[in-house]
């Protein structure tokens, strides 16, 4: 099996297109090659701690220029659940100040005191503190309920692995005793119907990329949609060996998928 | 019932002897009166992220000196655990600096890198980063086992509710998958016992005083000894009336109960 049939792709970022800061290797160059074939792409991540802003600016500085609406994020799946559900409820945030930007642009209101939201948004919180912790508790012990744009336990850098949103849900739930509502995030549906109904294509003709079993993988195998594994990121083939979960693809980077893509299109 | 055939004391110290940094009412001089009448007594707090050194200074600036051996702080017990059972173990903590004071003074090694910590030991950390939760995380993620000073979820200040202990664990529970090997804290039996052993009384003959139904009257409850609620804390008559914990006791203050132990002893 490859990639013939697809006819867009739904691409993760972190660990497929970008490590940090550092664009992957030839990731950029092929996706303008998408671009200029016209092949519709989006990207689909879990990061909760970004707007589509951020991402944009992010991209655009490694040399593409794709638009926010290219660009579905946790958060942006968390913001248009809330706009389509609960458009007046004010919110509170534990998380980077990309989660309540990422709010803001769908029209959400921040409350002005924790105890006056009605929902915690809970995400990545590279900064936090231990007031940003109490206050969130606060919202919560007031009645907020409680929604994570994922449930993420961890993420690789180079300092070492480090605390995903987990472990503010954790420090959240177990303070209050409050269980989370709903959480988003890949592999859920949520995440796949949001983006299949933004690229406009059906789920058999999409295929989902990205460096993750667990999430990207998943997501495609649990929605009807092809999946290919990049090894530029967290797994490895003896991973893939040791999965239940097994993609159609196993590929060194994005770039060499694009590349074997386009070669059948020719 | 009353307090007359108590032999020694067994005082709780946050609520109980002072609220923050102050004080309450008549409490020091009460206190320095069961020294006068040579009755014996201990402080038995739940307080992890504090070293005996920083509160038996605490308490001399309010007015009364007692030995260090008189206080026992949940960072105590779990020092004097980890010393009686694993001497030669390195320990990570996250929690606050009188912690590893705590452990320290106790003779066990905190290790010079996450990885190479046995036990991992939480408390309350009122400074916390992110950076603090990584290498907690990290601790845990090489195999070090995790053992927490108590689970109390919060604590009342004059800003509002904050989060305690339970807050630091599930951030580190949620994040690792690895669940708590051993918590320490009040209502739990080495409270009991190792405060008794120190006084060394038999439990029969002691009274444990503090304003937390779910802590210093169930220890008391559960582990043979008579007890006393005041009401300079956190619990309210209300609250003792919908309370299946009943203490023998309920007084306005540890100024008052003293008083009135005093009176029968003329």
């Amino acid at each position: 099996m490859a990639s013939e049939h697809v006819k867009g792709f739904i691409i993760d970022l972190d660990g497929t297109v970008y490590t940090g800061q550092q664009d992957i290797d030839g990731a950029i160059h092929g996706l303008r090659k998408l671009q200029q074939h016209g092949i519709p792409f989006l990207f689909l991540s879990n990061r909760g701690n970004y707007s589509r802003a951020m991402c944009k600016d992010k991209l655009a500085a490694m040399g593409i220029e794709v638009a926010a609406e290219q660009i579905v994020l946790s958060s942006t799946v968390t913001a248009r659940y809330l706009r389509d559900h609960y458009p007046q409820d004010a919110i509170w945030t534990l998380g980077d100040p990309g989660l309540s930007e990422e709010l803001r642009s769908h029209g959400l209101i921040i409350a002005d005191k924790p105890e006056q939201a009605k929902w915690l948004v809970i995400t990545l919180h590279e900064s936090l503190t231990y007031e940003d912790l109490n206050k969130a508790f606060r919202a919560v012990r007031a009645g907020a309920q409680i929604i994570a744009t994922n449930e993420d336990r961890m993420f690789p850098t180079e300092a070492g692995d480090c605390i995903d949103v987990a472990g503010m849900i954790g420090a959240i739930v177990y303070s209050t005793g409050v269980e989370v509502t709903k959480v988003m995030g890949k592999p859920l549906q949520i995440m796949a119907d949001t983006a299949l109904s933004i690229l406009g294509l059906p789920a058999a003709e999409c295929m989902v990329v990205g460096d993750s079993l667990a999430s990207d993988v998943l997501l495609g195998k649990l929605h009807g949609m092809s999946t290919a594994l990049v090894l530029t990121g967290s797994a490895t083939r003896d991973d893939v060996e040791r999965s239940e979960v097994r993609p159609d693809l196993v590929v060194e980077s994005l770039a060499a998928l694009i590349d074997q893509h386009l070669s059948y299109k020719r």
